[in-house]
């Protein structure tokens, strides 16, 4: 537990007199509940945490903020993984918790009205409930915020079927840093008058100010999904699945993972091998099953994959139930490796430059430290893995962390040679700044510091995440 | 013709010296060729035109332009309708035609890298040759060029299944306005490191810097379509029967166009009507037919809206000459009007605001001018919508002109208080700057100059377009 910096008596009433007493919290149980997300590297040390319950009081306590002269974190769910919600440097911690309700539902338009405090599971409930389907879903659905995702511009297991967070965000309300409220898109589909700020604002990470409401639309229901798992001799053999799968099933999602994944995966969660044959990696197809032409079409596949040595073997679920203990092969990864502590990392290239990616990391990691075990698993029809290198048992955490530090040298400059993102899908935060100049210019960092200060002048709105100023 | 603003011989030596001398054309001949877009309002008169052959080149003549206080027009395939490509003002034209070159295609990313001046049916003519599909289409694809429809983000006739021209890019080159080159995205699909200036850019019609390359990405090709053509008894029917046909047909298309608009086609166009019952709307639906279970779809959502009384009567292609022919019905409303001098608006609101925004224009323009025929059309199931007013034979022209500029304040009031856009898809150029504070808040429009400065500090790049500084 950090130091939580006191605001003084009259800056907490100052507060209290906008959001109401109760709804400021100024001890260190406020502090540790509401002052970090996942990550658990930095204390947390705000100096108070505010719940407003309209978007005219968040308008309000920015404003007052900025003439106190104090910096904003805002705090959706706090599920990020980059430290972009964290309040360690005596921030006022701004909680959207209570900007909680659905509404506007249009049967016409698909879409729906979020307060930025709505759980993204709420959501997706809301959506199914009026028989459609909201599809961005990722692990954290169940406590992350609709505005934190939109901040983030959330990823997931449906991306390449469904897009990022991104794709379904129809209209944006944002209070600058300068107290504004903006009402960006307003749910219109063609709307070219102008800058497009809502997708500015997308991702910027609560930098350019306070997500306040998130107007998103609706998907019809994917209906049923089969899954299928390969087996694959290289990661090249994935690439070729990928290009033969794609235009002859609706690919709901393509995962990937590693052999060493699997074996673990199977012996600590008490889960059958997909089939005995085992592989180096193994691709995992969730694809439209409409009818049983879509059935005759994955076969066909799986055939010709097979006879062109592509897929040394494979199996097809038979029913929803095999299809989730097929998933559950690859989404149990993450919690099955974390008895080893692993040192993570999401990365992303083009699809195609994938392979060569994965070799040149194992590569360099095995020349320095041939006793890491990399287990590698992820999104690889977007082009987006996760990389995780478990720490050897006998060597001390911090000898370890200290040898991980090289390894994001050098992952981050194999990165950078292929022209791929530091950071696919978690976001920058305080975890990657250091890190943004391997996917980004100097001079695009330089644009983003000057947009930044074009919606926040006084540098008020969640100051050192992604840059620093 | 329009004065043209000669060039000192130095300077004029200053830009052949970049590009070569018969790449800069200082005579009225190249500033009637490259001086102007598809609006007439503007007369060209620009200082000289330059066609760079490379990305290099493009940063050389900005840097030089910046020198010498030239400001700079892009010019693509200046098919644009809102004269974001108009050099009236002395300014230099910085042509793309020669950044021309297609590569880079990639199967499995299914992404290809085009240089600014594709013409957009050459890239979709590559796509098709790769067995793939680039579906932004709209009707001048055989001029218009691959970096003129980033800048204007084009939409077009697909945009309910397919999206506007954003949608389709996963990498674009900028030079800014200090000739500094960004490579933004890079092709990547998951890329959460920073702000997403791409997303800036696309719609930013010139004002952010020059786009020079263009990366996209391609679909499946659409396979085999259905045209459904239904006569509504009123605006909200089509509400009803946008909503009846999602979630059962893939819809590629859902248009609409009056009874006014159809009896001109057909009598003008020698085209049969698609059923004896006049109706006062159409809607026009395509929709994906893989195989019979689609056409009964079909069938079942006809049954269904005439059965609720949404549909007066209706038929559907029974093959692909038919297909077109229905086709003809919408795409022909533009020339066929075209006798009428008709003054012209793009704008959207939301789907189901339109039947609301139809009625408030049509009575406020009945009530002024009781002898002025609208002509309604457009992409209704994105909530776009064109009016068109006719002239009277027997009104003066500039008489006419000067109602209009009434009839555009109406409009743009009805737009406004349905919190809709001036400009769906066609951008705001200097046709529809004096109206963009309709559409976006003071605040707004301030920070759009702010974040101008931030790409273009000495104000070179397409300035006073889309606001003035």
């Amino acid at each position: 537990m950090g130091d939580v910096t006191a605001l003084a008596e009259e800056q907490l009433s100052a507060l209290a007199a906008i959001v109401g007493a109760d709804r400021v919290l100024d001890g260190p149980a406020g502090a540790e509940q509401y002052g970090r997300d996942w990550t658990r590297a930095h204390v947390p040390a705000p100096c108070a945490v505010v719940l407003p319950g309209s978007i005219a009081e968040v308008q309000s306590v920015v404003r007052y903020a900025r003439r106190a002269g104090l910096a904003i974190v805002p705090s959706g769910g706090r599920t990020g993984l980059s430290a972009g919600a964290v309040a360690a440097r005596g921030e006022l911690v701004l909680v959207l918790d209570r900007l909680n309700g659905i509404d506007d539902f249009s049967p016409v338009d698909r879409t729906v009205r979020c307060g930025a405090g709505v759980v993204t599971a709420e959501l997706q409930a809301y959506a199914e409930a009026k028989g459609l389907f909201y599809p961005v879903d990722f692990a954290s659905a169940g406590s992350s915020q609709v505005g934190g995702n939109v901040a983030t511009n959330a990823g997931g297991i449906k991306v390449i079927r469904h897009g990022m967070t991104r794709d379904w965000v129809v209209g944006v309300k944002l209070v600058t840093g300068t107290g504004e409220l903006l009402d960006l898109n307003r749910g219109l589909i063609k709307n070219n008058a102008g800058y497009d700020l809502r997708h500015l604002v997308i991702g910027s990470e609560g930098t350019l100010g306070v997500i306040v409401e998130v107007t998103v639309s609706l998907a019809d229901p994917p209906g049923d999904l089969a899954v299928m798992v390969l087996g694959v001799p290289d990661l090249g053999a994935i690439m070729d699945v990928l290009h033969c799968a794609r235009g002859r099933l609706e690919l709901h999602a393509f995962e990937f993972f590693s052999e060493e994944a699997l074996a673990r995966v199977v012996e600590h969660q008490e889960l059958q091998r997909p089939f005995d044959t085992a592989a180096p990696f193994y691709a995992l197809l969730e694809f439209a099953q409409p009818d049983e032409a879509a059935l005759e079409a994955a076969m066909a596949v799986f055939e010709e994959t097979v006879e062109q040595g592509w897929v040394l073997d494979g199996c097809v679920s038979q029913s929803v139930a095999q299809a989730q203990s097929l998933w559950r092969l690859r989404e149990d990864i993450s919690e099955t490796i974390s008895r080893w502590t692993p040192y993570k990392n999401d990365i992303s290239t083009r699809v195609s430059d994938v392979p060569g990616f994965l070799a040149e990391v194992d590569a360099v990691v095995s020349e320095h430290y041939p006793d890491f075990q990399i287990i590698w698993f992820g999104h690889i029809g977007d082009g987006n893995v996760h990389l995780n290198v478990l720490k050897p048992d006998e060597l001390p955490m911090d000898e370890f962390q200290a040898r991980c530090g090289e390894v994001s040298r050098w992952v981050f400059e194999i990165v950078q040679r292929h022209g791929g993102s530091v950071s696919a899908e978690h976001g920058v935060g305080l975890l990657k700044k250091e890190y943004l100049s391997y996917s980004r210019s100097e001079t695009e960092i330089e644009l983003m510091r000057g947009i930044k200060r074009v919606f926040d002048p006084d540098g008020i709105m969640n100051p050192g995440k992604i840059f620093d100023l």
